[in-house]
């Protein structure tokens, strides 16, 4: 029904436009790897700002609709700037373009974390990807695929104990460092709701990565989509004045030739 | 200051990042096309909702800091999805990946625009490009180069007069209707509050343009870092449910010959 109805010069935009939007050079596919922003369905993180999306205007009454949003700067899909958690590091207005840009490194632990939802990513998980995809390139995006974005919009995926702990798989402080020091990675990001294991109550992994140009990403999806090597992302969201990080949409850029 | 003590995690990982985050294979570098939103900065359109950044959690205090935004989803560089301006046509949630990825065009309107500030981009200025630089290619983002983002910040770019009429360039109807219909654009884009010359009071251009899987740019900047031909952009926002659109972060792609 929403495009039942269309002008001519609609639909003549849409055909012609399949021909030059999307991959770009290289490139096959590019695709999703973040959450829609959906109060009714993104799951909060204990103790933040109450996300609302407020229509104000509309088509009908004003010509136009739009709506209001209020929202933490980590809610859902979202990247960490370095000043979320160091002061003295950069805040999202103060990092450059191509630090927005990265080579990624899908690391698949779908399997460990199915069996332990506290699961650390390992130094040896890490050598096992690099192994059989080769590589893991300086400055890259390393990505933890855990399975955890299933989840979403259910109670499973904060996974709350009957104590109110949180209960969810990330990188272990040991793999994080070695991705830092020894290849020099340049973003850490993960299908839940922080890069470090949610037993990692001091929040480690982000204290460590978040220094420099580097970010973090966080409530990531369609992991499975990107190649364990080769792909690249793009970071997109807004950039706030003295921003600790901001709301995104996350581009997956798949290779033509794996 | 910001930069002046770092860990050696911190250095060392800077200086490897260096080497592979950034331009994609095939462009040599990549540049933002979009303002930082800056409550203190960014001009409001008139009517808007109030744009707010409240600091709510510090490293001092809290072990990290955040801040909760408060805007609407056309505050500063943002992008319009169909349903801004026509019921029945695709939120933003809606919209592909692909579509947020386009080949660039950019038209340099400047002499005119600083002639009269009501400039309406023609259907010559647009011939005009395509004699000098190639026929634009189907899907591309149109993104008009008026030259108004130097008055970001100042009353200049509302440039209001004394009966509160804005006065700002951007597309004429006929050179939109000659995009969509002969060049099957993908996107409108400029450096000024909207796709239309402010005397548009009607919005025809955003009311044309926001069929299908088409989008808007507004509040650009930068853009005469691009070439004329050849660019590409990525539009990075957060993607809200029944979204309007939203406050994003554009980047753009140089290629690495021109």
């Amino acid at each position: 029904m929403r495009r039942a109805f269309r002008g001519l010069t609609g639909w003549r935009g849409r055909a012609r436009a399949a021909a030059a939007g999307g991959p770009l050079p290289g490139f096959r596919e590019v695709v999703f790897l973040s959450h829609v922003n959906d109060p009714a369905v993104t799951p909060p993180f204990p103790g933040d700002p109450e996300f609302r999306i407020t229509p104000v205007r509309s088509v009908a009454a004003d010509g136009f609709a739009l709506n209001e949003v209020r929202q933490g700067e980590h809610t859902g899909s979202h990247y960490d700037a370095p000043c979320h958690f160091n002061e003295g590091e950069a805040s999202a207005d103060l990092l450059d373009a191509a630090d927005f840009v990265r080579r990624a490194a899908v690391v698949d632990v779908r399997r460990q974390a199915a069996a332990s939802a506290d699961y650390e990513i390992s130094v040896d998980d890490l050598r096992r990807h690099e192994r059989r995809h080769g590589k893991i390139p300086a400055g890259a995006a390393v990505l933890g695929l855990t399975g955890w974005s299933a989840r979403w919009g259910t109670p499973a995926y904060a996974n709350a104990d009957a104590a109110g702990a949180l209960h969810q798989p990330g990188f272990g402080v040991d793999a994080a460092r070695w991705l830092l020091d020894e290849r020099g990675a340049g973003v850490l990001g993960t299908d839940t709701f922080s890069p470090e294991a949610s037993a990692d109550t001091g929040f480690r992994v982000s204290s460590m990565l978040l220094r420099g140009n580097r970010i973090a990403l966080s409530n990531l999806a369609a992991l499975d989509r990107m190649p364990p090597a080769g792909g690249w992302i793009v970071v997109g969201g807004p950039r706030n004045a003295a921003g600790t990080g901001a709301p995104c949409t996350v581009f997956g850029l798949i290779p033509a030739r794996p």
